[in-house]
């Protein structure tokens, strides 16, 4: 075939690279400078083809190197026959705000009782069983070490704890005042059955908490008698009878007799543990592990809260709550709030998975309670009855469906939001409410992982962005320094 | 740079191939065939590159093509550092049998009341809604043009349709046979609360069907009087009175009394409406559009069971039941029965999902039930009572946890396995028990599409292999023929 094409005349139909070579050796051949030309003409070939080798490998790596972030995306808008979207955007055809980078797993819980393997620390298998679909939540015995728990606590003792105290919602006097609700529609807005009465429960429900007093039905007895309200006596509150209270007057009467801790929201005292570069190996591992764990992003492990370490004496406890808020479209992440350059009265702190950690064995009580897991439906008004209240963890921790035992070393981990059906965070899910039961006897030590992500993708994209960009600021300047530092040393060395 | 190349000497320490070059040059001087070795070495060079690019580009074509295979394998096994595997499968680090090239997505219910958009058929967006999460079940209304509803129902009555009627389950009799149980023995399996005596709801909960026979409390006060077996008269069995009984003397008893329609478990007609190539049109897209909501691989759809088109008349029923049967290692899937080679006597028709389209609106009546749709427990033995037995719709549908109301054009569908958390099928849903209400006025037409998976991918896989060879056969077979029937034709032509 080579003998053939090197036959080639001038006029034949060949290539253009092979007609103009023809050319050039029959030139060439004329200017009797044929070695060297041709030396040249080979080298040239030689060399872009080399170019065009490493191009085309770098091209091939490149592409190979893009395409794992792809699957990240959410699975299901790879099948374009089939475009999902959710039904609150009504009209979301191209979805043009849906150009996303990250993806957030979710584990699949199959059914209560579930066992999967996992493998978090090299050489060790986890099991990690399914206690509850609603709300997503798993438990993973041994999943620190007894020594893991030790240090911890002791890093904890170190650093020594406050008090525990759920804070007066920032804004909420300034919230009232701005609704500039009248008495009237404040009681129609607690009389819940519209009955013309307020049952305790009914003020319960809406009035539980503040200043981190907690209301029981028992206290509102007390109140009524102390205050002389209820006039006819009869437990409930008329219209008229409500009038006469100021709105802060339970909590009000509460502080001025003087209110013990175990009337608090939370009986307990905590700390926070910086788990980034420098601090303690152990603290840094759990994190890694946290990321294993979840399979989210590790920027968004990194960028979430700090270790909370809580000690509850005997004594102690944490009536029922959420740890993160619900999400409507003007609520601000206490995250992203400082980046999203908005100014919300609403904030919630976004906590899309609480991880617990269990670190010691509780002599007698202490049980983690999520009242409502796994039930079918979820009435905020049926959670507070005048005989059983499923948020009192005092009192009532063994009406509620599931109970955790405390047990050192195992972590529980549950999704505060559900999914949005496109890889993102969706609405709170409410069933994830849950409580400390009151420790019956010895010390409870527990750690929480919070993993924050805002609900409202763009400000989660743009928050990163801003923090990444401010890393590479600092990591830039440290280059400057050491740059520095060095010329100053080699200065030095000079002298 | 060139220049300086140009003048290398022989003992330089330039890269081989240009030392080659310089002494073929210098050798091809001598030679005095320059100009046409020259050309050659251009030439081989040239063809090199050429073959090398082509072979690349062909190298980066193939890894872009192949890649997007890789996304429907399991999504939790990309992530290198989490291996997930079953826990019943103790020892599974290597997972060898899981090269897997199929992956089934489940869609996400995300919550109950939850609706997604998705798009079927072009220019028209449907709404799904989640109705219960155990079972994962959903709406879509309009799913069917009021046209194509009746096209299906006329297609079935031009088919004709037979009395349904669930057969006895096959090799049951020899089962008991192999099983050898004595008496005593049956007696202790029924006996769920272990008094010593047989209450109604305990004989139902196990020995509900034979015949296709549906028994009731009140049948078997009657079976109790006319055998006079329970001779203190207290409603329940001893093991004394057990003993005198014959294994299916309750349906023996009934069977010569005279069984009405009412009193079978399904009390309906139906038929069965083939949907591949050649069908009626609708039936065919109806097959598609099924593909696209399931996002199930097409072949999956295309080799499950044939459209069952039902007619309930007035009175019509269809008492709660599975779709599919749990599934056990030593269980065989009908569908793949053939090929598995195997000859287990336990068998099940492996139906992954359940799509049910409505194809009339019922005057009264006829919804279909879910009696423990996302109940937090599921307990067969606390289904009947002796005052409520959730499984009756003829009686106690009202009593059930969610009821679908037939709508002309709305298809439901729900999954009857689980997954089994490394994309494919697991275990039986037990919540997906469901029944169709007694149809109290007019008729109603309802039409079932079913799934079939082999909870075993092996078998699955296996079997859809074996099915394409045979495919490539025939089609290979019909080539032939009609190379054949052309040659036939030219030759016919010549003459």
């Amino acid at each position: 075939m080579m003998e053939e094409e090197n036959n080639i005349e001038e006029d034949d139909a060949a290539s253009p690279p092979v007609r103009t070579l023809h050319r050039q050796r029959v030139s060439l051949q004329k200017n009797s400078v044929c070695s060297r030309s041709y030396f040249m003409v080979v080298m040239v070939f030689f060399h872009v083809y080399i170019i065009n080798v490493i191009a085309l490998l770098l091209y091939v790596h490149y592409n190979n190197g893009s395409t794992p972030s792809t699957p990240n995306l959410d699975f299901s808008r790879r099948d374009s026959s089939h475009k999902v979207s959710e039904a609150s955007d009504a009209q979301t055809p191209a979805d043009s705000g849906f150009a996303r980078d990250m993806y957030l797993p979710r584990i699949e819980g199959i059914r209560v009782g579930h066992v999967q393997k996992v493998s978090l620390v090299p050489g060790k298998v986890h099991e990690m069983k399914t206690l509850s679909l609603k709300p997503l939540l798993f438990e993973i015995p041994n999943f620190l070490s007894g020594e893991e728990c030790s240090v911890v606590v002791r890093l904890a003792q170190l650093k020594g704890l406050m008090e525990s105290q759920v804070m007066v919602p920032e804004g909420q006097e300034e919230l009232n005042q701005q609704l500039n609700l009248s008495p009237e529609e404040i009681f129609n807005f607690l009389d819940l059955n519209q009955d013309g009465q307020l049952q305790p429960h009914e003020i319960l429900t809406h009035s539980r908490v503040r200043d981190g007093i907690w209301l029981t039905s028992e206290n509102l007895k007390e109140i009524y008698d102390g205050l002389k309200v209820d006039q006819d006596g009869n437990g409930l509150l008329s219209l008229e009878e409500f009038r006469h209270l100021r709105s802060d007057a339970f909590q009000h009467f509460l502080m001025q007799r003087g209110v013990e801790r175990s009337q608090l929201v939370r009986n307990s005292r905590h700390t926070w543990l910086y788990q980034g570069q420098g601090a303690h190996q152990v603290l840094q591992d759990l994190r890694k592990r946290i990321t294993s764990l979840t399979r989210l992003p590790s920027s968004l492990v990194e960028l979430s809260e700090p270790l909370q370490v809580v000690r509850y004496e005997q004594g102690g406890h944490y009536h029922a709550h959420h740890d993160s808020g619900p999400v409507y479209p003007e609520t601000a992440c206490t995250h992203t709030r400082l980046t999203a350059n908005t100014t919300s009265p609403f904030q919630t702190s976004c906590r899309y998975i609480t991880v617990l950690f269990y670190l010691n064995n509780v002599e007698e009580g202490g049980e983690t309670t999520f009242p409502v897991a796994d039930n079918r439906t979820y009435e905020e008004a049926s959670l507070i009855q005048n005989d059983v209240d499923l948020l009192d963890t005092r009192k009532h921790c063994d009406k509620g469906n599931l109970r955790v035992k405390p047990t050192k070393g195992t972590a529980v981990f549950w999704y505060n939001y559900l999914s949005d059906g496109r890889g993102w965070v969706g609405e709170q899910d409410e069933y994830s409410l849950h409580g400390g039961c009151v420790v019956t006897r010895g010390t409870k030590w527990v750690a929480n992982n919070w993993i924050n992500v805002d609900p409202d993708y763009q400000r989660q994209a743009h928050y990163q962005q801003l923090v990444s960009q401010q890393q590479e600021i600092q990591e830039q300047e440290e280059i400057i320094s050491e740059l520095n530092s060095e010329r100053h040393t080699e200065t030095h060395q000079d002298l």
